[in-house]
C-alpha cells in the first residue's frame, strides 16, 4: 500500500470546473479515489454512507453540495428558487441527524437566498453567486478555525506527551489540520515529539482506516490500539492527554461524539488524564439543554456483523499495541463467584 | 450458517480411541470442526494459535494434551520417563504465558508420576493410568466447579436483569456451561428472561465468534456490541450486573483477564454496576501477590491490523447494538478547545 493523500482538503470546491470534490473515506487507506458529485442525491448518499464524514466536513460538504444542487434546480421565478432551495437543504439536513455542523450550514446557506429579493433576468446568476459565496466561507472557515484550534490545544501540551485520540477528528473530518489532530500537527510542526494512540474506533474503523492512516502519512510517532486497550494503556502511565472532536455540544457542555467517547472520558477520569474535546463553536447546540435532548442515530446492524474485506486495516508501518490481557484492580470487582462460593471484599487469598 | 455445537465439551478424551478431541474454536461460528490430537507439538500448537482458549479450557487441554503427549515418550526406565515427562510438562507450559490454570493443571499431573517408585515391567501401564486418571479428574472437576459458580452467581441476579459479559468465559472456554455464562445458562434454565449483551471484544472477536453464538444457540436472549459501545449501554440504564471470567487472579483480587475486562470494570464503577469476576479456584494465584506481578501476554500486531475474512462474525439471528455517538458528561470533560480559546466548566453555552 503506498496511497498517501496528498494537500487536498476532503471536500472542495472546484473553480475551474464549477463544481464539487469529495475524497471517497470509505475506500482508505487501501484506495485513494476522488469524486465529482454534482446532484442533491450524490451529496446526500455520500454523506449518508459516510464517504464524507467528521462534524465539519460534513458541513463543508453540505455548503458546497447545497450549491452544486442549487445549480440543478429548474425554476422560472425567483421565488420558485427560493422555494425549492430550501427542499433541497432540508433533504440534505435529513441525511444525519447528530451532527449540527450540518443544519449549521445548510441554515447559513439559507440566509442569503432569503434575505435576497431578486427581480431582474440575472436572478439566477446573483442567488447562485450568493450561495456559493457563502457555502466557500463556510470552507475557509473551517480551515482557519483548525489552526486556531491547533494553537490553542498546543498550549495544553509539552514536548514528549503521549496523547490519546478516538475515531477520526483529522484533517479527513475537520478540514485544515483537523480539531482534535489540531494540536498534535501543530506539534508536530515544533518538533514536540508526542507519541500518538488512536483507538481504531469499532465497527467502521476510523481510527484504524484514517486517524492512524493520516498521522502517519504526515511521519507523526503514531500507534494503532483496538478501543477495549485503552484502559490498559491510560493504567501503564503512558498518555498525559485524551483529545477528541465532536459532533454536538450541548448548552451545558454534554457532547455527543463518535461511540466509545463516553467510555474513553471514564477512563481518563479514573485514571486522571485530562479529557479534552476540540471543536468549533458551530458545533456548540445552544438550543440543546442537555445531553439528553441529543438524537442518536441508530446505524446498520451489519456494520458490526460482518466485516469488510480480507485487506490491510491502517497504513503499513503504523505500529500496533496488542496486549492480550489487562488486570482489573482489586478495587473494581465487587465479588469473586467460585465453585466455594461468593469472596466479597477485602480480599485476601492464600 | 446452521452451524450448531452439539453437546460435546470443548476439548474431551475419548476413551474408545484413547486419543483428545477438540473443537477448533478458530473457525467458528462459520465451521464446527473438530480435531484429534496426538502429540505435544499438536497440543502446544492449539493452544499457542487460541483452537482451545479460555483459562479452565487451557487447563483440561493441556492435562489430556500431557497424557497423550506421554504415550509418545521412548524410553526404558521409570525414571527417564518421568523426567522426558517433566520436560513435555515444560514445552506445553510455554504455550501461553498468562493464564495460571495452565500450570497449575500441568503440576497436577507431574504429581502422581513424581510420587511413583516404578520399577516392575508394567510401569509404562501405571504411569500412564495414573496420569490419565489426574487428567480426567481436571476434566470432571471443571465441569462440576462451572454448576457451582452457576447457582452461586445466580442468586446474585434477579429475573429480567441485563447482564453484561466479556469475551468468552462460556462453555466453550470453561467446560460445562462455563464461568462468567454459568450464572446466565443457570437462569436460563429456570426462565428467568436474562437480556445478555456480549462485547465482541477485539481484536480475535471472541465475544461476537463464541459468547454471542453460543448463547443464542442455547436459546438465551442476546445482543452483540462492540467493546465501545459498553459505556453508553450501562448509562442508559439497561445493565444490572456485569459478569467475566478470569485467567489469573492475584493474591489481593487483582484480576487479569481478556483485554478490555479493566475498562469495562471502570464503567460499572461509574455507572454503579456490581461487576463479577466468575472463576475457579484454580485460577487464584496466591503465589503472584498483585496484579503488577501478572506477566501480560503481548500477541501480534496483525491481529489488529489486518481483518480475518469476509464471512459473518457471529450466528445468524443475533440482536445488534450498534448507536453511532455517545453522549460525554459534562463532567467528564476537562475542558473544550474551540477556535476561540479554551472553555473550561462550569459549562454555560449560549
Amino acid at each position: 500500500m503506498n496511497n498517501n493523500i496528498d494537500n487536498r482538503e476532503a471536500v472542495y470546491y472546484d473553480g475551474e470546473r464549477d463544481s464539487m470534490v469529495i475524497l471517497d473515506q470509505t475506500l482508505l487507506p487501501n484506495e485513494v479515489k476522488w469524486l465529482t458529485l454534482t446532484s442533491a442525491e450524490e451529496v446526500w448518499e455520500a454523506i449518508k454512507v459516510l464517504r464524507v464524514r467528521g462534524a465539519p466536513v460534513i458541513g463543508v460538504a453540505a455548503a458546497i453540495g447545497a450549491y452544486v444542487s442549487a445549480k440543478q434546480i429548474k425554476a422560472e421565478r425567483f421565488e420558485d428558487f427560493s422555494a425549492e432551495f430550501g427542499k433541497v437543504c432540508a433533504y440534505l439536513n435529513s441525511s444525519r441527524p447528530t451532527a449540527v455542523n450540518l443544519s449549521w450550514a445548510l441554515n447559513s446557506l439559507q440566509l442569503p437566498v432569503n434575505n435576497l429579493q431578486l427581480t431582474g433576468n440575472d436572478w439566477r446568476e446573483y442567488a447562485l453567486k450568493a450561495i456559493l459565496a457563502a457555502a466557500l466561507e463556510i470552507y475557509r472557515g473551517a480551515i482557519a478555525d483548525s489552526e486556531k484550534i491547533g494553537e490553542y490545544g498546543l498550549s495544553l501540551t509539552k514536548p514528549g506527551d503521549g496523547i490519546l485520540t478516538h475515531c477520526n477528528a483529522g484533517r479527513l473530518a475537520c478540514m485544515g489540520i483537523g480539531t482534535a489532530t489540531a494540536p498534535i500537527y501543530a506539534g508536530h510542526k515544533r518538533g514536540y515529539g508526542f507519541k500518538v494512540y488512536a483507538d481504531e474506533t469499532r465497527p467502521l474503523l476510523q481510527g484504524a482506516r484514517l486517524t492512524a492512516y493520516e498521522l502517519y502519512s504526515a511521519g507523526v510517532d503514531v500507534t494503532l490500539l483496538c478501543d477495549n486497550m485503552a484502559a490498559s494503556l491510560m493504567k501503564s502511565g503512558k498518555i498525559n492527554a485524551v483529545f477528541v472532536g465532536a459532533d454536538r455540544v450541548a448548552a451545558n457542555g454534554d457532547t455527543a461524539n463518535k461511540i466509545g467517547t463516553l467510555g474513553v472520558a471514564v477512563l481518563a477520569k479514573l485514571f486522571g488524564v485530562p479529557f479534552y474535546v476540540c471543536a468549533p463553536y458551530s458545533t456548540i447546540d445552544a438550543k440543546t439543554k442537555t445531553g439528553a435532548d441529543i438524537v442518536i442515530e441508530q446505524r446498520e446492524p451489519s456494520e458490526v456483523s460482518e466485516m469488510w474485506y480480507k485487506k490491510p486495516m491502517t497504513a503499513d508501518g503504523v505500529k500496533i499495541y496488542n496486549p492480550a490481557f489487562d488486570v482489573t484492580d482489586a478495587e473494581l470487582i465487587t465479588a469473586f463467584v467460585t465453585e466455594k462460593g461468593i469472596v466479597k471484599p477485602p480480599y485476601k487469598f492464600s
